[in-house]
């Protein structure tokens, strides 16, 4: 972990209520357990339990507490960043932001910069947290960058820690960086070595989505091209950005379909733009050139509506799962066996004070046990990943077997 | 904390499965979220962000995890525990009862019986747990049963705890109570001096849930009479029993008079009975005397429907939260002032001791660590036996479905 005094926060609070869409159909999901209930009744009395309605019920819980999900956006200044937030949240973030001249940017180190915005949907509230980092690739030395990215990242980990160890977790604030949107410029022929450094550093506590920027300057070809390079890039460093999870099996076509054409399409090549054009009679957000209008939305002209849907309306909570379940826990697993070794080196040392130079014996004696027990719980660890796979394996084997 | 060992467990498990009402409509929740996403586009492409889905994804994740749910049943025997249980969860958990005679009850402590069987209903998993009391109240004297199930709730709490406190945290089982059913028989006149010693033992550590058993040998009158004495009994002693939580000013209308009925009932008057008779052409489960029939699910009859949708279809959840956010929260508390207490007696003798015989605490130390890790073995190993059964169990399953 790197000191979490090593970057500047601007905390900057936007509350965006009005903007966001409170919607007459706000009830809508509240009537669904009544209806849910009442469907069963009628289902008949002899075959209803009625615990169907559990994730209803979960449901009206999520609604009821609100979401947050936090965004960190990484790459270098006139990519675009800030448009696409501005695109995707439908929002203005960042309307009084001053462009620095370039004496500015050599000198100054990267900063972290916080905003937080409260938006409604349908009923729906979501606090929402961009990380920007807006010096990011513009200094010279981008030793810095890597460093406070990835501080940022761990500090807010080591805070969730301390709280989540605390006497009062009533009130426990989410600040986890739950995705990180990593912007490559369309003119690179791959991924650079500054690109491979920083993500070296931040994948395997962050989920990386990669975007290709300013994708309007390219050929469909050249986006193909370019795609399949930064995919070969990333395998060949094996660098693990954000994997889409599995599709069940039991979706209906429509959504495996969907499901298929997002992993397609990763990593997205993106255009997105603050201006809003009229293209045959329909509003639309684009860029206008002599040769013709770039639609933003239109799925064939980028990929931004495929990483919209991904990002909010589809994978939003997976990606937080995953920050909560492989992330974070491998933090908090390297910091319990940091402490640990600490109190064992403390306890060595007590030992050998205490009784002279022959406890070096007892000593390892006790080390060895408990470097036993650890190497049988990760081997039990491994069995049990062993058996999930096979049971999934065996359900799988057996269902196509009946659908013959 | 009271010593784990003072009571015998008695693990069963009944695979329930072809019970359960695996159903057609299986995919019926699945679709939703495609479907948001395309009420959305409809609606216009300017205002729409998407994250409306949030607690759609949460319902799919949920569905996908399962639910799992520990209900503790308390009173003496003969009060229409197993069947009250049977009528709620249309299983027959108790078929192989023996019923013990006079002198076994005299003697013998009150046990704790554990059974869990896996229910699906409408897609959706429930991995049920009933904690049972068979001989409470039985025995001359009730101390034992009070310390028994208090010792129970705290060391399913305690388990919990060391658990969350764990390396590995990927694989964990909540075993803790949710609720426990107090059962008042008919005959009291109001709360025993039994009855508010027990409630005194449990109610700051589990949600309890009142009901008057067998009451269909009260009339309409006398059970109204009895639930206000109990109520103010309640009140009196202090006996803080589960409080439904306020309803949303924003519900529909139907939701409400729900909710209001559902905590006007309370403590819940109830008629159970395994025994399906035909009324008026149709199948009720109920009990014939010459001068009528009872109808369990009749609501003029008994609350059992109201305790049946409070329990299952309407507050499950909320029961699961308020063990989590309130009596496990609490229990971790004390736990944790407790070891710091622990730990700064500890720091006191060693500073006292100063260079003299401190290998008392390194020992201590030493010895939690280790006896972590066995804790970890001890939990993984029961994992690989569960999952060995389910794997036997799946394969069997299928086998027979092939053989049809």
């Amino acid at each position: 972990m790197e000191k979490s005094d090593s970057y500047a926060i601007l905390d900057i609070n936007i509350c965006d209520k009005d903007s966001a869409q409170a919607d007459n159909n706000h009830n809508k999901k509240k009537t669904s357990l009544t209806t849910v209930i009442k469907i069963q009744r009628e289902r008949g009395e002899r075959d209803y339990i009625g615990f169907a309605t559990l994730p209803e019920q979960v449901h009206r819980k999520s609604v009821k507490r609100g979401f947050d999900f936090t965004l960190m956006v990484v790459g270098e200044s006139g990519l675009g960043k800030s448009t696409l937030i501005n695109s995707l949240f439908l929002g203005d973030l960042y309307k009084n932001r001053k462009i620095s001249d370039v004496q500015d940017r050599i000198e100054k180190t990267t900063t972290i910069e916080k905003k937080t915005m409260e938006i409604e949907e349908r009923g729906v509230k979501l606090r929402l947290t961009i990380v920007d980092t807006p010096g990011f690739g513009d200094a010279i030395n981008c030793e810095d960058s890597w460093r406070v990215c990835s501080a940022y990242v761990d500090e807010q980990f080591r805070q969730y820690f301390t709280d989540e160890s605390g006497l009062n977790r009533r009130h426990m604030q989410d600040n986890r960086v739950h995705c990180c949107l990593y912007f490559v410029p369309p003119w690179a022929h791959s991924l650079r070595q500054v690109d491979l450094e920083m993500m070296r550093r931040l994948h395997r506590k962050v989920n990386i989505v990669v975007v290709i920027a300013k994708a309007d300057s390219l050929t469909a070809a050249e986006v193909k091209r370019l795609k399949t390079r930064i995919l070969n890039d990333l395998e060949e460093h094996q660098i693990q950005v954000y994997q889409f999870p599995e599709c069940d099996s039991d979706e209906d076509e429509e959504f495996k379909q969907q499901d298929r054409e997002l992993k397609a399409a990763a990593p997205f090549a993106v255009v997105s733009s603050d201006t809003v054009l009229e293209v045959g009679g329909k509003r639309v957000r684009g860029r206008q050139y002599p040769w013709g209008i770039v639609d933003v939305e239109n799925p064939r002209h980028s990929d931004f509506t495929k990483l919209r849907t991904m990002l909010i309306s589809t994978h939003m909570q997976d990606l937080k799962d995953v920050t909560q379940d492989v992330h974070y826990e491998n933090f908090r697993a390297q910091c319990i066996s940091q402490i640990s070794q600490h109190a064992m080196r403390e306890r060595g040392k007590l030992k050998r004070d205490s009784m002279g130079n022959n406890t070096d014996v007892v000593f390892t004696d006790t080390d060895r046990l408990l470097l036993q027990k650890d190497e049988e719980i990760r081997r039990m660890q491994d069995m049990l990943t062993q058996m999930q796979e096979k049971l999934k394996a065996s359900d799988k084997k057996h269902d196509s077997i009946i659908d013959v």
